[in-house]
This record gives C-alpha cells, sequence and structure tokens, in this order.
C-alpha cells in the first residue's frame, strides 16, 4: 500500500474542496490559509483531537461517518457559543494501514459534515505516525454581544437541554457488543452515536434571541458538563430527573429506568446536544420557540445558590450520586 | 508515572500562560477562545504537526527545545505571508513515558519561542496516545495589502535568501552520529537545527516596506522551497551558487565545497529561512535596508521565463543537478 504523502493530499482535498468561500481571501497550497473576518463579528478559535483507540475503533464505524464526526463534535463547540462554524483546519496523522480509498472517504464524510453550514476547508497537514488521529481546529463567528460563555450562569436561572441526552452512550455500549443484527431502535441509538447531529442552527438562533445566560455542549454527560458550568459561574446547579427527555429509544433500551440507566445516561458523553440556562424571564420566549417547532429543548432544573456542584434528584424526590459525573478522556 | 489528564494540563497552562493578550475576548476554559480581529487586518491560519520518529527524537533534544521549535516552524509561515503572530492553538497526544515535568518543561520552552512575539497561546487539547505528537496552530494578522504570496514572482526578479541555509541539515546530520564531544562550530549547526530562529521581524519589515513579489519560508530546503514559488507563480528559477550565503561553520564542516555538499545545503530541510523574489526595481530599498543592518539577506538567483522549475548553476557556470530537490515529510 503506498503511503499518502502531503503533496498528493493536498492534490485530492483541493478537488474534493473547493477554495470559493466567502471572506476566504487566500485558500489552500500557499504557507497560510488568508480570511477576512466579518465586520462586526468576533473569531471563535477551537480544536480537538480523535485519536484510534481512545477516541474511536475502526471496526465500529466507517471512515466516512469518521470523517463526519470529526468535523461536527468541533463544530459543536462553536455551536456552544452561538457561533457559526466558518473555516476548518484538518491535521491527519496517517498510520500505515490506511491508503488513499480509506482517507477519500474520510474527506467526504468531513465534507457532508460541514457543506450545511458553508464551513471550509482552507488548510492542514498530514504526517506519516504509527497511529492514527486527526486533529480539527475549526474559526467560527459570532456577532459582538451574541456570543455566550460558560460563566453567566445566576441562581433562579433554569436549566434547558436540547434533544435526548443519553442516546449515544447507549449507542456506544450497543456498537461495542459488536452484533450484527440490531433491532430498529438499537440501530437509531448507534447512529447518535457515530454520526451526532450538531446544533449550531439552534445554538445561533438561542445567541441571536440572547436566550441562554450560560451554554456549553454536552460531550462528557449532562451531569459533567453541567458541573462545568456551575464552577465557571460559581453557582449550584439542581438537575432534576422526573421530567428529563429520554428518547423512546433509550427507554426501550434501558427497560427499567433505575438508578444505572440514569448513570448511564447522564454520564455517558458524546451527545453534543446543547446545555444551557436561562433567566426565569426569558423562558416565554423560549418556550414560544419551541412552540413553533424552531427548536427542541427542555427544562431539566435550577441553578441555585450554594458552593459549586451538580445535585440531581431522582423522580421520587430523592438525591441520586453518580460515581463518576462524567467522561474525561486520558 | 500518572497520565496528566485533560483538567491538569488546562491547570498548568493556565498557569504560565496568562489569558491578557491585546484582543483576545475569552481564553483558555471555555468551549471556544473569541478573539476581536484587527481593524484593517486579514487572519492569517496555519497547521503543522510534529511526530516523534518523524520529525523528532526525543533523545536528540530537550523538551524545552522542543517545545520552542513546535511553535518556532509554525510561526515561521506566518512569517512568510509578512504577518504577526497573535493567537496560538497546542494539541498534544501524550504517550506512555511522558510526565507533568516533561510537558511543563516542553510548554516553557513554547512559551519562550512565542514570547516576543506577543503571540498567546489560548487554547488546545491533550489526548492519551500511543504516540508523541504535537499539533500547533497559529492565527496571525497582517495588514491588508501587505500580505506576501508564493505566486507573485515575475521573470526579471532577483531571488534573495535570508540568513545562511544549509546550517540546520548539518546539524541534524551532526546530531545523528550522537558524538558526547562536540566542536564549537558543531554546537553551532546543532543548535541552528534543534533551535531555530525564525524570521518574524524580517517577514514584518519586507511585506510593511512593500519589498516582495513572492515568499515563503525554507522548510524543506532552498531547492524545493524555491521550485514552489516557481510553480506557483509560473516562472522559472535560476539559483546561482556563486554567492550563495553558507556559513562559516557550514564551510568548516563541509571542508571541500563540492556536489554532494551543495546537495546537502540546498535540499536539507528546517531551516526557516525566508526565501524571496522582487523586482528589480526594489532592491535599492532592499540593500539599504541590508546595509542598515535590519536584515541580513542575499542574492541567489534570477526569476526566468520557461516552464516552471530550478536550474542551479554551480560556481563554474555548470548545472548541477539534486536527486531530489527537498525533504518531504511521510
Amino acid at each position: 500500500m503506498t503511503r499518502p504523502n502531503e503533496l498528493d493530499l493536498i492534490g485530492w482535498i483541493r478537488g474534493l474542496f473547493p477554495q470559493d468561500a466567502k471572506g476566504l481571501a487566500l485558500g489552500i497550497g500557499d504557507d497560510c490559509a488568508a480570511i477576512r473576518p466579518s465586520p462586526g463579528h468576533e473569531t471563535l478559535l477551537t480544536t480537538d483531537t480523535l485519536v484510534e483507540g481512545t477516541h474511536f475503533r475502526l471496526d465500529m464505524t466507517t471512515p466516512r461517518l469518521l470523517g463526519g464526526k470529526a468535523a461536527s463534535v468541533n463544530m459543536s463547540d462553536i455551536a456552544a457559543m452561538g457561533g457559526m462554524p466558518r473555516y476548518m483546519l484538518l491535521s491527519v496523522n496517517v498510520s500505515g494501514g490506511i491508503g488513499k480509498r480509506w482517507l477519500v472517504s474520510f474527506l467526504e464524510g468531513f465534507k457532508d459534515a460541514i457543506s450545511p453550514f458553508a464551513a471550509a476547508l482552507v488548510g492542514g497537514n498530514v504526517a506519516a505516525s504509527q497511529e492514527l488521529s486527526f486533529t480539527v481546529t475549526v474559526i467560527g463567528e459570532v456577532a459582538r454581544g451574541r456570543r455566550v460563555d460558560r460563566n453567566g450562569a445566576k441562581p433562579g436561572d433554569l436549566i434547558f437541554v436540547t434533544g435526548s441526552p443519553g442516546d449515544a452512550a447507549l449507542g456506544l455500549e450497543i456498537s461495542l457488543k459488536g452484533e450484527k443484527r440490531l433491532e430498529k431502535y438499537e440501530r437509531k441509538l448507534v447512529s447518535r452515536f457515530l454520526s451526532p447531529t450538531v446544533r449550531v442552527e439552534w445554538g445561533m438562533l438561542l445567541a441571536s434571541e440572547k436566550i441562554p445566560s450560560a451554554m456549553i455542549d454536552v460531550s462528557d454527560g449532562v451531569a459533567l458538563d453541567l458541573q462545568r458550568i456551575a464552577q465557571a459561574s460559581g453557582v449550584r446547579a439542581r438537575l432534576e430527573l422526573s421530567g428529563f427527555p429520554l428518547s423512546d429509544e433509550a427507554k426501550t433500551a434501558f427497560g427499567r429506568i433505575g438508578a444505572s440507566a440514569w448513570r448511564k445516561a447522564l454520564s455517558g458523553g458524546e451527545d453534543y446536544e446543547l446545555l444551557f440556562t436561562l433567566p426565569k424571564g426569558r423562558e416565554r420566549r423560549l418556550r414560544r420557540l419551541i412552540a413553533e417547532g424552531k427548536i427542541d429543548a427542555t427544562l431539566i432544573g435550577h441553578i441555585v445558590e450554594g458552593a459549586p456542584d451538580v445535585d440531581i434528584i431522582d423522580a421520587d424526590g430523592e438525591p441520586l450520586r453518580l460515581r463518576r459525573k462524567g467522561w474525561i478522556h486520558r
């Protein structure tokens, strides 16, 4: 198998990714890409790495799905600030068994994921390596005064989450079993793990409507990511499970929704839903957006005063303890 | 040895790298960093990865030198456009044998390298890995109308290079021998390889004086990087060795400056000098800057019409052929 060299990859990428994005002054092929920042906007920067064995297994996904996920999990950080992903850099450490066909499929998946947002791949790197890994950097933009940080939650605020967190953790569990024939609900959960939907439109809608006081994307489980908001904001979060939006598929998978089910749903990572707080006075505006079908979000708790931490209250009003709050990649 | 986890590293980085840079609206610790682009400027983006075994060997350098080099080789791409490095993202794939002390030394070297340019580390990532690698992304800025690309060389232009290319290739060769006791000239060459000087001030000076028609940094050897200018510009380059600025240390190392010495000097990578072209009419301005000690640069050839390629002419006026023009990392 030929090892794709740097020049080859640049050629394929130029073929797949037209370098004609609005604001792009100079694309792939020079020492740097050059962009013209949008007037009245801040530039957002985020980067993340997926390592084979740590973050993905080649026998559990396809190159195309993996390419999409590499782009999506990074764009999710832009969504969590209320921003729009605009430009992407992709660095690949290519290990021995990876050939051109695999990489082109990966790039096609990457393109599938960024195309809906008019985001453009404008640079990157390929290096020979013993181990396959991908580092994606996203450059986003957000209008000044609209950016939503983690640290703005105040006592009295409501806590909402989009979609149905917990699905991805169940999807991972199903994938790990490696069974060939899956029920329909299992396929749905696996898809939520392998091919997460990135909530860019919802993040931008919330930011443009000035609804959230704090926001984060759920990459490491609702419990840990809520704790991050609590710590950054210096407040305590009360997570109430009575109205928590488990999906029908998750309910089917869990069977009985007891403590161990909640532990999985709240500590499992990779949902990439948006978790946000808002002052009570903005709830009506949010409820209207939900009623109009513009966003899917559910009330899951309240911010209170107290030492920064998360209290979890189950449907019977009893406290629930997690051994660990979420997933930290090591 | 404890494996440093993501939270730890963020803590150390915050301690080492104050998040108070001009233009930085939100630093390390949220989903994204947020920056306010300078009015009237373009934003430059570049990223590069150093992989253990492919790009560096732990027994040939120190973590501090490696941290400096990881920052410098990336800032060099910004210098090659005439820009100023402003913000850095650092992603580390941490392998087993690497502990906190090693990483802190690496970060200190990184800081040493970026501090002269008021560049700030504003984000990054750490991932557990089987293999040590570093991906650095630099976000730079250049005033509109001052950016220098690779594609502007025209027939009749002069070709200049800064400093003394070839030193780094010799330094690598000396390092590979692994001898404990080195002569002074050898130490100098090794230092040019392990701790390259990044030519940011010179790049900015050239750009602000509107001198270069095309520019690139010498990462893969003068021959290959000059070919890149030739190809991007659609011109032919004539590289004349009679005045080529070999350092005294390089001359000592080579002994006789024959074809094999030239092959090493021109094909060896990692010099990170600036290679640029300029119209004859701007030569006087450049010569004045050189005479004033503001930049060190030497005339090494001319741009002519013809199929895009590089012709190398030795001191006797004879053509010199390289088996390969330079170094492509595979």
